[in-house]
């Protein structure tokens, strides 16, 4: 037994999001079934449904920042129970058995990978995943999050789910905390949670930014200090100054300045994978202070409840503008521009307009 | 009072080495004084010399791995005495006042920046500093090492002033011991040595080399096993394998395979500046195992110490071909085709012949 979902999916890399249904898999032994409140739009989405990376699978149906309401559990579940506020983040599966998975890092399963909230191989039903731009899914109670947040807030508590996740996993991998002095470049969805993640944690947060207008915002999200980042002058005056720097910048751009800013043993994170390359480090900013320059993807499932409940505590959420599903290509079109502050959140009661 | 100094120096870029003399300073309260018995030849000792890196001051006189035995020591010293066996290396003072010279990384010194023990401003007699390829030096006790190996083989400690520590201080850094694969790549002056302390630590070693008839060197120095870089099959097989690289190899070259060698969290130190740049590395190879591209220098003069009793201890030294001073030109011409077997020890002894 299946259920069908309703969604919004693109049936091919030039076609427009359009109304598009199909089959949820029956709710399992240790699945929990979530009608699904809101997802966030990640830049993710819009790299896959378009095909700017390799390898989308059509009809595809992103969303991979999902919050809902459980409607069912299978008998096996302990976790939830129907009526739960949940979230499923970027995940849906792993192999369970790879050293990663063994130590609660699923993100870099090394058996099978982790099968992706959408675009990943279904291993129930065959095909491949669909993600949270429908009314319901399914999934693996090892997958799904607990939400503590107030539910009026529940529109910016999905975003969490990858932006919220994405940030906090390096700023704790690399033990950010009082007393240190930490970068984050890059004022979008993910940036904007790396502040208020970074400031929460009790760090001296700057944000290196192009656009000098994003400074009263950057002051607003939790920092001290707003460097622009096309100015020499205030790049050469923040050398040597940063204990860690989280860049959640994709578009390539020069690495050279920021890894400067480092003090020694200072360590630059990159979240984000151009699709061309950066140009070249520097091996003399490396070797002449001991920098490291690193890479992170999302994090655990264990970390991402982590994250939620620390976010819950210190009332972080995302900032959200909520839309319908119906506006999800202008929304996109404005997510290219730059021309969201800082998280588009579709609220999926939308999806009954088209009935 | 100054003491006047024999040594083979460099008047320009372009002109070959010759006898030269120049002024040591009188042995100051502080100051140990060194006969110089062997130097290693080190390839930054070339370029410098031959003005390959910006900034030569000429006369130059390079050397940099040190080793001889004190004739004087100031009243204030306390930790040398007449007739010791000494060692000087890449640094002969810093600040001793910013926040590396408190931890002892002298190395990293942002006050003054550490003062080279060659091509350094001399804050004493005025000038730039005058290196190891001389037959006596006169250097601040905080700088001296102390030697505690058999004195027939001092030739083949002198590198380890130099090529010991660089590679030494990131095996060291990075925690590097029992349980561990590590691989080293490039089987040069620094290669040979990472083989030596990183096997001595306690880790399964692996050297990536160009050279497949490096193989049997490779095992002796301490190696398990080795892989050809340039061969595909190989790299691919050893994906995700090694928990931590020392990367010696100093001509710009694809890091992309050697990175994706790491497992998740592993990383790999650069201890070579390249003259031109390598090919920017793979963001998606850092950030899909939060692998780590690091750089370290040298190291401090406590760890060097350290360094020092490890492989006096150990049993450890260079494989050294020691030379007169008056073939430095056949061993530079040599060391550029990598055609030394693993570093040229100059026995000082040999200034005497121009006598």
């Amino acid at each position: 037994m299946t259920t069908t979902a309703r969604s919004y999916a693109v049936q091919d890399a030039h076609t427009p999001f359009a109304p598009f249904s199909f089959e949820r898999r029956d709710v399992g032994p240790r699945d929990v079934a979530i009608d699904i409140l809101f997802c966030g739009i990640c830049h993710s989405d819009l790299h896959t449904a378009r095909s700017e990376w390799d390898g989308t699978l059509y009809p595809c149906v992103p969303g991979h920042e999902i919050v809902g309401r459980v409607t069912v559990v299978g008998p096996e579940v302990t976790k939830f129970a129907v009526g739960d506020i949940a979230g499923v983040g970027c995940m849906v599966d792993s192999c369970g058995t790879c050293p990663s998975c063994h130590e609660g890092e699923e993100q870099y399963c090394t058996g099978t990978g982790f099968v992706g909230t959408y675009n990943g191989a279904d291993t129930v039903l065959g095909g491949h995943t669909f993600g949270g731009y429908s009314d319901h899914i399914v999934v693996d109670e090892g997958f799904v999050l607990r939400i503590g947040h107030d539910e009026k807030d529940l529109a910016a508590v999905a975003p969490l789910l990858c932006a919220g996740i994405t940030t906090y996993s390096p700023l704790k991998h690399w033990k950010v905390g009082p007393g240190q002095k930490v970068g984050v470049v890059g004022l979008g969805g993910l940036g904007h949670m790396g502040v208020k993640i970074a400031a929460a944690l009790g760090a001296e947060v700057t944000v290196f930014t192009t656009s000098p207008n994003k400074r009263e915002d950057a002051l607003r999200l939790g920092a001290t200090d707003v460097i622009v980042s096309r100015d020499a002058d205030q790049m050469a005056a923040a050398a040597g100054t940063f204990d860690f720097i989280l860049n959640t910048v994709a578009a390539p751009h020069d690495l050279d300045p920021l890894l400067a800013a480092l003090k020694r043993d200072g360590t630059m994170v990159l979240v984000g994978v151009p699709d061309s390359a950066h140009p070249s480090p520097s091996v003399g900013n490396l070797i002449f202070r001991r920098r490291a320059l690193a890479g992170s993807l999302i994090g655990g499932i264990a970390e991402t409840q982590e994250m939620l409940d620390f976010c819950q505590q210190h009332g972080l959420t995302a900032d959200v503008e909520v839309i319908p599903i119906q506006q999800i290509e202008d929304a996109y079109a404005r997510m290219v521009k730059s021309d969201v502050k800082y998280r588009f959140s579709i609220d999926m009661q939308s999806l009954k307009q088209d009935a």
